[in-house]
């Protein structure tokens, strides 16, 4: 695909979790164009092999490619584990992994790191690895909370049973004396309240999404739009009733097209 | 294909939450042969639209019809709600609906009957219509319960968190008086315990896939296995270390082969 000069970013997520990134792009960069894939026919994806992950992933890719995207960030955490930050077919990749880690080392004042993430996250050891290499003395620790995706899907937000799961979720990590604690998953911004409540006003929460929008300003600099502005394209695999209330109720000042994609 | 004297019955679920259906139809039928489809690639269904699960169902279908199977059994209850119990392809299929409908109209005395199920089970009112249409006065409530099924996964059995959950879910079809309560869902006999410490001892619990074993037993009668018996094939769509460990932990006494298949 030939780049026009209005090419818009592609996003893409497992599901429409990933809408917490696009939301952290779309303020940060307002004049830019977005284009959203949520896989929701296949989600989650944190459950899921490496293998089958990377596969998706690469679909997703391609998709987003041949719509046109001057560049990809992967919201997805577990994708973000299995795409390495680099080019595919010449377009350039973002993560959510280096820039996570490395908000996490600047905020931290002891380099006592935790990260909560899936299943799938946690044992790819990414964002250990990418800490590690940043500052090889840090203390990183890491646990899987496979339920905090389905509590916030199921809208318990401040919920008491939310709370009581995020706090079992967070005391080994808690007891190692952590004083950041990455959200290593696009669903756990919707949590912040039951995760702040767990983990106590001495740990600092850091959001990889946001940490992606702030790395990724470098890239919108050199490559801005110099086309008209678009309304952001909103592709699902699986259609769902709820997928535009809750886009708009998250981003109400955007305008949307909702479209289907069919990738499998 | 054509049928062989040793055809074996396929099973299909979303994941492996289907095994307790084929523990089910194993110990009832020790002689017959069984070929298992567990679409973990894209689990869960039961949070996906009617046109996602029908696909998928389908796709199920007809890589087990290409496998041989004399008949297929749909362990899934999302699945179940999409796909008719008839034929395809000329192959009976099965489903747990009815099976399950017909069991708790025998075992409920005031027949008030409430159904614990995915969103899409619930949503498609399979059971509400099956119950109605052999017994048009009896009462039939239905509840949602989306996190049942990563708790069972997550393997909080017999947790305090689980009981709470398990308790609020079943509230409202408590506070309407059932006698009876079909567990919709092939995950839901992982958390029986929850589930009987929520509704007291004066509701009887049915597991549809216990109720379609029996279902099938006319159908087994006729067309017996008449050659050798095989191990259990067991597919996955997608790699799991843990796959091996939870099949043989829960049928101990059966022989797998565990094989890869690649639906998407």
């Amino acid at each position: 695909m030939a780049l026009k000069e209005n090419s818009p970013i592609g996003v893409f997520d497992s599901g429409i979790g990933g809408i917490t990134v696009l939301r952290e792009l779309a303020a940060r960069f307002p004049k830019e164009n977005f284009i959203y894939l949520g896989d929701t026919a296949r989600l989650p994806y944190g459950t899921k092999s490496p293998e089958t992950i990377r596969k998706y992933g690469e679909q997703n890719l391609n998709f987003l490619i041949e719509k046109g995207v001057k560049a990809v960030a992967i919201a997805c955490n577990s994708a973000s584990t299995q795409i390495p930050e680099d080019s595919y077919r010449n377009i350039p990749v973002f993560n959510v992994i280096r820039p996570g880690a490395q908000m996490a080392l600047q905020v931290s004042i002891d380099q006592r790191i935790g990260i909560l993430g899936t299943r799938a996250t946690v044992l790819s050891e990414a964002y250990q690895k990418a800490i590690l290499r940043q500052a090889p003395n840090a203390f990183v620790i890491a646990e899987a909370a496979p339920l905090l995706v389905p509590l916030a899907e199921e809208g318990w937000i401040d919920d008491p049973v939310t709370n009581l799961i995020a706090y079992r979720y967070v005391q080994r990590l808690l007891q190692s004396r952590i004083d950041t604690l990455i959200l290593g998953c696009t669903h756990y911004p919707l949590l912040k309240n039951s995760l702040l409540r767990a983990v106590g006003s001495s740990v600092t929460l850091v959001d990889s999404g946001a940490a992606l929008a702030v790395h990724m300003s470098d890239f919108v600099a050199k490559n801005p739009n110099a086309g008209k502005h678009d309304k952001i394209q909103f592709y699902t695999t699986d259609a769902s009733s709820n997928t535009e209330k809750l886009v708009k109720a998250l981003m109400p000042n955007k305008e949307f097209d909702f479209l289907l994609a069919d990738l499998c």
